[in-house]
């Protein structure tokens, strides 16, 4: 004899389905909104967030895999259907951080800050991000620079982005890092954002709050030159673990970069690390080292930081190049491998988990 | 039989010497005292701003000579006191754009400018004002990057400012530059100023009217990056006649640049020019160009400014060096004639007065 199959089982293997975006189950979201069994015929019918939803097929058939194995069932047939807006924002909440932070389970943020502008804080950012990629780590970029921003070319990403169920959705790059920048939430690239410092400020928390940003390990906020609102925002609005400092050899950057420093301790987020960019060029014709920003003044910076330095890295023509057509991930430095032990051996090891 | 000397007479003579900081006659600015004439003998007291003025001397021998020439003078006495608070206050006044701005007479404006941090914008405003400075022009320099300020540095100058009778008085260069920076207003220059944007606008608008600037043929402004608050509050508050914009080859750079160029047009502000920096380095073993930050976008950026190129400048070690030590006013570079007087054909020729 068949065994037959409830209604209460059904539901219960539901509630073992997750939602890939939202991370959290089928029953717990609301979506399951009819179970039917006629003689181990079962009949789900499913409101997903948004009809065009990218993961409706894995949906479907991670129901199919989780009823269809039960005792009892014989056939699996599955109605996708979408939530009406009432019900999408019941979803969402009322939530005062964003409407996706609930949804977000983000282990490390880090903040890679200079002070001084241009010296390649979203280089290393980049750089940073690609490698711990590689490694098999989870990451996102959040491009603070709302006025500048940097990472998408870097990336080579271009808007506009997607409005997901609970809020935006990042652009993945080639390699699979998650990336958000105000340029994707302009017409054009090239339009300006012609905003005082408030508004810089609340652009950022949302950046943080209301994009599905989902399971990362390392979040790594980009932030634009200066010590002023988006630099306060992301260290005052987001859980900033610690802070990655960059430099360049220059005097002027050095003492631009140790007021950055000041900030840091005056606000209280611990700095991890210094890393040096542009330290020096390799004369393709001779192998020389030129070091055309005159001589370092790094381990100064590093003391005042009371942070290690975690690498040097060179100018270099060809990576320049990669940059500019968007190849970030497919820069080759021998200084990267250092850079990734010295960012894991400087970001403090516990795991807490935001819910 | 001598010619008597009356008090109307020596009146219309203190009414001819100007105080030389502050560009008006003693009588206008009520710094004469009391006159006394015995036989020949003119004695006469004057209050001038402060105790310690360092134009005392100059202010005393003026009044001699002025005095002292006139027919039956036989001999003058010169009393120089000091005003007391109201008197310093009343003098001040209540302009609404600053105490010092009355004073002012700047013929032109100009923004340095480029969106993007670390191309070299306090670098070329250095240049510039060395170069116009060398042919003859009275030239000041307003700091507008007031948390990640490089001029000071640049010019080898620290602060603290003095106050002088009507507002700050800048600092002097060793060439005669007129300089002012948030970093002259702060204990240590590496105290990071951690203020949000409303706060950074009002700064450069005191920046602008609370200092003695006196009679100026350019004042070079000095922008951070980004198209935030600075940027905003110095074409909206200050009289900018136009903006110089600097970029780097890179097409990053060239992206963001767009971006200023954009707010610059959105807002009203003629673009003069484009400056390059960075665009080369020579190696000094093989003298061989090295386009180390790729090739240049510069062409795209002044299509899009619809302005002329004014130059191209090389990476250079010792330039470097030269601006650490603070000693951009001795740097020699080929293309620096070629931009002053490409920055002549540029700026708009007719004169205005702002009193």
């Amino acid at each position: 004899m068949t065994p037959t199959i409830s209604q209460k089982q059904i539901l219960e293997a539901l509630a073992r389905v997750n939602d890939p975006e939202l991370h959290r189950s089928l029953t717990d979201l609301n979506m399951v909104r009819k179970v039917e069994i006629k003689e181990g015929v079962v009949e789900i019918t499913l409101a997903i967030t948004v009809p065009n939803c990218p993961f409706k097929s894995q949906i479907e058939s991670d129901v199919r895999t989780a009823v269809g194995t039960l005792p009892g069932v014989n056939e699996v047939i599955v109605h996708m259907g979408a939530m009406n807006d009432e019900e999408r924002k019941a979803l969402m909440g009322t939530s005062e951080e964003g409407t996706a932070a609930k949804y977000n389970h983000i282990q490390r943020v880090v903040a890679v800050m200079s002070g001084k502008g241009g010296v390649g804080k979203s280089f290393v950012t980049g750089l940073l991000a690609a490698g711990l990629t590689r490694n098999g780590h989870r990451v996102g970029i959040l491009d603070a620079d709302i006025t500048g921003p940097s990472i998408p070319m870097l990336f080579g990403l271009q808007g506009p982005v997607e409005p997901g169920p609970v809020g935006i959705r990042p652009f993945l790059s080639r390699t699979g890092i998650k990336v958000i920048s105000m340029n994707f939430l302009l017409a054009d690239e090239d339009q300006p954002v012609i905003w005082r410092g408030p508004l810089i400020g609340k652009a950022i928390t949302q950046l943080w709050g209301d994009v599905m940003w989902g399971d990362l390990d390392y979040l790594l906020v980009d932030l634009p030159p200066g010590t002023s609102d988006a630099a306060l925002s992301t260290m005052q609005s987001l859980p900033v673990k610690g802070i990655l400092m960059v430099t360049t050899p220059q005097g002027l950057a050095a003492m631009i970069v140790r007021k950055a420093v000041h900030m840091a301790q005056a606000v209280g987020v611990p700095i991890l690390g210094v890393v040096e960019n542009m330290a020096y060029f390799v004369c393709p014709d001779t192998s020389k080292r030129h070091f055309i920003f005159g001589p370092s003044h790094v381990d100064g910076v590093a003391m005042t930081a009371a942070a290690p330095l975690l690498a040097q890295l060179p100018i270099d023509p060809g990576i320049s190049a990669l940059c500019d057509a968007g190849k970030i991930e497919e820069v080759n430095l021998p200084e990267i491998p250092r850079l990734l032990e010295a960012f894991a051996r400087a970001i403090p090891v516990q795991t807490e988990r935001k819910i």
